[in-house]
């Protein structure tokens, strides 16, 4: 019998009407022929409220016990919808992390899959269940008490039993239709795309983060588990919403396939730093363990004479969240004291921001980073830090600016709808 | 090391100000040298918002999955209750019944106990735990499902815990401070009990059955488990709330305990029912299937000449709930219909109400009755059936006499306070 995974977000299962909803589409994939794994978050607000709770009680809490209560949500939700789609004549049961059992680490609000075997739910498929409605976002431990999977774990959830399942495919349902070139709130030419890549999907950070978990596109990625992302809002057919999926199945061929931004970047550079081996680490090891995400790096090197004898020096730039800068500062003037680097002054520009073009079709195509180069500067829009990778070119530019590039590019690669 | 069961009911952990309220009495027996199992409901309201919303979405639900939905509710507090215990420096930890593992039968909604191994709570002791925080409510299936015990099922858990770990007492906090000789509401001079016999606490269902679930005093009576009724919104000590336990660890010797009251009664009678074996269970079975829940029964057999003949012919008395009368009426006249019972007509009387005095004493007391009848005779209250047991004289009376019988009762029997 072929398999579907279903995924449901806590908009999508907010209320008993909303679930009623979910219930309906997963009994449509039951009546085409498919057995069905339902994936349900907390219904919208419950998490936040049991996160509330704990963290009031006990702000250094046991994680053991965070995991207890924040894990409920999701419990509730699998009941109920076992329910509806019962009402439905769907049969269907609900299962809860340590029934089926997923095995996770010992890891606790932050746990890691270790094997979800089938053993269990195929039983239960075999004698006649249709659905099996599990509650995401959590699992057991080699211990056997209840783990999380941090926020955002129920999509993991769902590519992992996907992979485990062999799966035709994994559906997310969320309150979005799809993945698009991009912010259609900034660019109203913004498109929504029919296939991605996982690849761009994993780059398209600032587009992707608020749709699916990067964690769970990584897994997918590994595991080659084809993403739907479709809105649990709208009338759905196989053609509804974005794949997200292995390159081989994109035929289309643009260079570029969205603009990314992110809005909240600041760039720090130590000007004057001793250019000698080593370095780097002296710099980067203390931002990590102070917990700075550190984004875009760059290095000029350069030479300059003291006394008539020649250094080897760098200024080295580097960029973070800007709520991260003050950490960042503290980090490095600790770092100077220790003696463990030297500069001459730390420059903070808190006023920028990031713009990205993703797109595989990068490596088969020469001039992108031109062309994009062309499109700011023909708006005039200086560009502060570049940075690029395979399927991804990164600029820093002026915070004021973001909405007006994030549109020039998108027009400059002919994103547009209906292009 | 000694041990004691806790239990914590809805209100005594409706928000994180109580439940912290709470872990201080847990603290405090902690300090005196006890190990503590906390049972705890959960938070208040929350069941029936669980409950409610099982019933919307499926009126004839599966149990399992109203288990796995209303379960939910006692995680949490559990949860909760141990980070705030590990907050206060108790070491504490929260179990599920499937982590314990509390084994339930397969009656779910309504399950009963099957074991409570010690090992894994135990190991925990031994390793320096000082608190098992325990889900109440709830258990877990041979088929591995989550169970239910029914409303009012954590009373039930602590007594159940209490005998399995040889608890030294199962202190049942709750929002009144203890067990009265009557209704306080009805008369100003109920007296605060400091201990009764589980047979009279059994008995006295209508004052009881607001504090203390009846399953629960069963078993605590079968395994001679002592139980402590209290309240958790006052300062305690050894000697607060009402000590229900053993006859023998009773000193006291009157004759009368409490007097108890039941409001909503009504009364049946089926008037020239013909006399012969088997009629009872002609007219009690139909009852039953009807799902009425007789409480008094009365018979009186007289004889009846018809046309000459003789025949042996009796009024059936019993007694309901108001709200079951149409229910009872409708399975006497199918009964009536389908030939298996005769009788000349069904009279109502649904304003009466029931008064019963209890006491342990009565079995060496005599003329409780004769005292009884005599009091309520002086206040012109006309008794309309009786019954009576070992320990317990019940009346029928005019509703409208209802609080005048329990003070002139309570009063004729020295019950009041100071007395």
């Amino acid at each position: 019998m072929p398999l579907l995974v279903m995924k449901f977000g806590g908009t999508s299962v907010a209320d008993l009407e909303r679930i009623a909803n979910a219930a309906q589409k997963v009994k449509r994939e039951v009546e085409r022929g498919y057995d069905v794994i339902v994936i349900v978050s907390a219904m919208s607000g419950k998490t936040n409220e049991l996160v509330g709770w704990v963290e009031e009680t006990s702000p250094l809490y046991d994680a053991r016990e965070y995991d207890v209560v924040v894990s409920s949500g999701e419990n509730v939700t699998a009941g109920l919808m076992a329910l509806t789609l019962q009402e439905m004549d769907v049969p269907a049961r609900s299962w809860q992390g340590w029934q089926v059992p997923i095995q996770t680490t010992s890891a606790h609000a932050a746990a890691r899959f270790v094997d979800i075997p089938r053993e269990n739910i195929d039983q239960k498929f075999a004698e006649g269940m249709k659905v099996a409605v599990v509650a995401g976002f959590q699992g057991v431990s080699p211990e056997g008490r209840i783990t999380t999977l941090g926020r955002g774990g129920s999509d993991t959830t769902a590519v992992a039993f996907a992979a485990a399942f062999g799966a035709e495919r994994c559906d997310i349902y969320t309150d979005v239709d799809g993945i698009y070139t991009t912010d259609p709130r900034i660019s109203t030419r913004a498109r929504k795309l029919e296939k991605i890549a996982f690849e761009e999907m994993l780059e398209l950070a600032s587009l992707g983060a608020k749709v699916l978990q990067t964690r769970s596109v990584e897994l997918a990625m590994r595991y080659k588990v084809r993403l739907r992302v479709l809105s649990s809002f709208e009338d759905s057919d196989d053609n509804s919403g974005t794949l997200v999926c292995d390159e081989e199945e994109i035929m289309e061929s643009k260079a570029v396939s969205g603009v990314a931004y992110s809005r909240d970047e600041a760039k720090l550079t130590l000007v004057t730093v001793e250019d000698r081996p080593g370095v780097a680490s002296a710099i980067f090891g203390p931002l990590a363990e102070a917990g700075v995400n550190v984004d875009m790096i760059v290095q000029n090197i350069s030479e300059k004479d003291y006394g008539g004898r020649t250094f080897a020096v760098t200024d080295m730039t580097f960029s973070c969240p800007t709520n991260q800068v003050a950490r960042a500062r503290k980090a490095m003037e600790e770092a100077r004291a220790a003696g463990q680097i030297a500069y001459e002054e730390l420059v903070e520009d808190t006023e920028v921001a990031k713009v990205s073009v993703v797109g595989i079709g990068m490596r088969s195509h020469t001039g992108v980073a031109a062309k994009m180069f062309q499109a700011l500067a023909s708006e005039g829009i200086n560009i502060k830090v570049i940075t690029t990778s395979e399927i991804k070119i990164s600029v820093l530019i002026d915070r004021k600016y973001m909405e007006l590039a994030v549109q020039a590019l998108h027009d400059a690669f002919e994103l547009e709808a209906g292009a």
